[in-house]
């Protein structure tokens, strides 16, 4: 008998009969001899038509309040989802995030998870009964409702499995697994079934969209397995753990984002110190800054340029031209018309014939490339946005549907 | 300064328009220098879609999973109740039930209120903030949530005002006051400055609609000083208070309840016990009976005849007809097409012109009475249910209208 945690996003609880799906997966597991705890997102438009009632009233409403408004949308589905399972002749309670035990700091609408106050789920377990908790949501230490910001619900899904020491972290989804490539842009994508965390959040940040990192990392840190798998078809998904075996296949996949924007200050004096000035005055102003690229010296002077989501963009360059005349630069410059193309895989760094293998296939796609970026398990490039979709399918090709 | 308790019903907060009203509202008495508390229900429709969602999935569902499904209502007027006063620039924090410190009895869809946790109510009113609170819900002993069922969020405002010892308990409805009868029906009813608690609870028992009777009896109990007044405009609505001053007007009222069945138990033996057998076995089932007459022993038998809301109409007759043959009955028969017209007004008693007035303005009305029952502050009779409004009206004229 294991102890599994299932997510479900609000797309899987958006009508009764998919809520009566999802009863219908976490009683099987169930009656297989499980606990089953199930965590659940508001259903489907629920949040959004939340934040339309805020904006009606407020549209600077107080991060409090919205957290108040938002956290009600899983405390509908919860109760829904319960209910399906009651009907269907199995013991079950629903939990709000504050029953369920989840303390928080006090940022609002972006709260981190401090601890669990596991007694109540226990005691529940301890009686047999199914677990459905609201995800996303907690309260901080003066009892005021917090919510847990992007990726919330599968945050809470995670830090419920580490903290109950759960066999399995399954993440139901409208997909049934990792793939190599987003399949709706590379139609040849392939799915995988495992993938070690550090890829998987190599390919989160880079845009794969099927989990947020923060969940990930904190799989990680606790060795939670994870599983993403389809909450339509019964079928196995992507493991995600700490070592799989070896394989054939080294590359595990490749992603693009095209929430890029890159940001050049031309002819900056080449002195030390240049950069510390630029990039502490980013963070300050809580500009997230991605690949940072550094010309080398050339007649007294350097371009740095680096890149940033387009939400930062604006921010960004209003502080480099605020210190450019100090910085005695030529100018600054921006191109949010770029995308970042990346192939994702461990142990890709011992294999020096990756990056020329992916240069090559750019090459003969007739993609330019404009800035290049390398980690241990991922290889980066920027390219021109009319590129982006050519560029995946000539990489894809290349590593992973190659004969 | 004072501390003032206001409660807005779901119409009040249907949608931000009207929202920003009540907000006006709360605002303007805390700028007069007043403490306020405001006690919410969930929106217009809210809880009668959330009602709906819940039928999709389970007919039956449990009664806790509703409290938790229908309390997600208030939660969402609240918070955007506080967004609103936030952005008229005032202070202010919204509490759900058991962040107020609603404590309940376990009694799901129906609970009682236990007691208050005043601690963060009176920790937010010390920094001068304006508080919302979720009105029809708390909290059990095990960290459930409870809602208070029928009229909760009028017991809400007046269980705060009792345990806060508030100046003032404020319900703020779509009429703008208490009625002598309900104007819908009676052209004529006038509006009353004052009236005591046992006349508002006998006026809401015999079905005038602006309060319900839970809240009326908790501020009896405490003393809580209430106004009913509109949420439309700005004008004195009707006091209720222990004692009034004397006025020329000793009938306070003139309302009808159609919701009643009157069932008569024919033909039983005139013997001591026969009555407890009945009534014991109709409380068992918890069949509310109302009036209660017994026809004086003839022929060594007697008939008892008692009135109860068509909803235990069913049950009750099931009891009698189960019993019926034990008592060596006659028979037992029902009808439900009744109405109860009733004139309320402390100090009836003691002016036996009342009665004799009642029936001479119903009999030049051509109304036939079935039953009478006499109270200290109310006399009720039952009559057929299409001579209800002729009813009605002849009494008003004979009381109220008078010249």
């Amino acid at each position: 008998m294991a102890l599994i945690v299932q997510k479900f996003g609000g797309t899987s609880v958006a009508n009764a009969e998919r809520i009566f799906n999802v009863a219908k997966i976490i009683t099987e597991t169930y009656s297989e001899g499980n606990d089953v705890i199930a965590v659940v997102s508001a259903q489907g438009d629920t949040t959004d038509d939340l934040i339309e009632k805020a904006a009606e009233i407020n549209t600077n409403a107080s991060q409090r309040e919205m957290d108040v408004l938002l956290s009600a949308g899983e405390q509908i589905s919860m109760s829904l989802l319960a209910m399906a399972i009651d009907k269907m002749g199995f013991p079950v309670k629903s939990l709000t995030g504050w029953q369920a035990g989840f303390l928080t700091d006090s940022s609002h609408t972006r709260a981190r998870i401090r601890r669990i106050n596991k007694e109540r789920i226990e005691n529940e377990i301890g009686k047999r009964n199914i677990v459905i908790v609201a995800g996303f949501q907690g309260i901080n230490r003066y009892d005021d409702i917090t919510t847990l910001g992007r990726g919330g619900s599968d945050t809470s899904a995670v830090a419920l499995a580490a903290a109950l020491h759960a066999d399995n972290c399954q993440i139901y989804t409208d997909v049934d697994g990792v793939y190599t490539a987003d399949p709706r842009v590379v139609p040849k994508a392939q799915k995988l079934d495992e993938i070690t965390y550090d890829e998987m959040l190599e390919l989160a940040s880079l845009g794969a969209n099927v989990l947020h990192n923060r969940s990930v990392e904190m799989a990680k840190k606790y060795s939670v397995p994870m599983e993403v798998l389809s909450s339509l078809e019964r079928k196995p998904g992507t493991q995600i753990k700490e070592v799989i075996k070896m394989e054939k296949m080294l590359i595990k996949g490749v992603a693009r984002d095209n929430d890029v924007a890159r940001i050049s200050i031309i002819g900056v004096p080449d002195t030390p110190g240049v950069a510390f000035k630029i990039f502490s005055q980013l963070a300050a102003k809580k500009v997230n800054v991605d690949i940072i690229l550094q010309s080398i010296g050339r007649d007294g002077t350097k371009d740095i340029s680096f890149t940033t989501s387009r939400s930062h963009k604006d921010t960004a360059m209003d502080i480099l031209n605020g210190i450019s005349d100090n910085l005695n630069a030529h100018g600054v410059v921006c191109d949010d018309n770029i995308s970042k193309v990346s192939v994702v895989g461990a142990g890709m760094q011992s294999n020096p014939g990756v990056a020329s293998k992916m240069f090559e296939a750019l090459s003969e796609a007739g993609v330019n490339i404009q800035m290049i970026s390398t980690s241990e398990i991922k290889i980066s490039v920027l390219i021109d946005l009319k590129d982006s979709e050519k560029a995946l399918n000539a990489i894809h090709d290349a590593f992973i549907n190659e004969d």
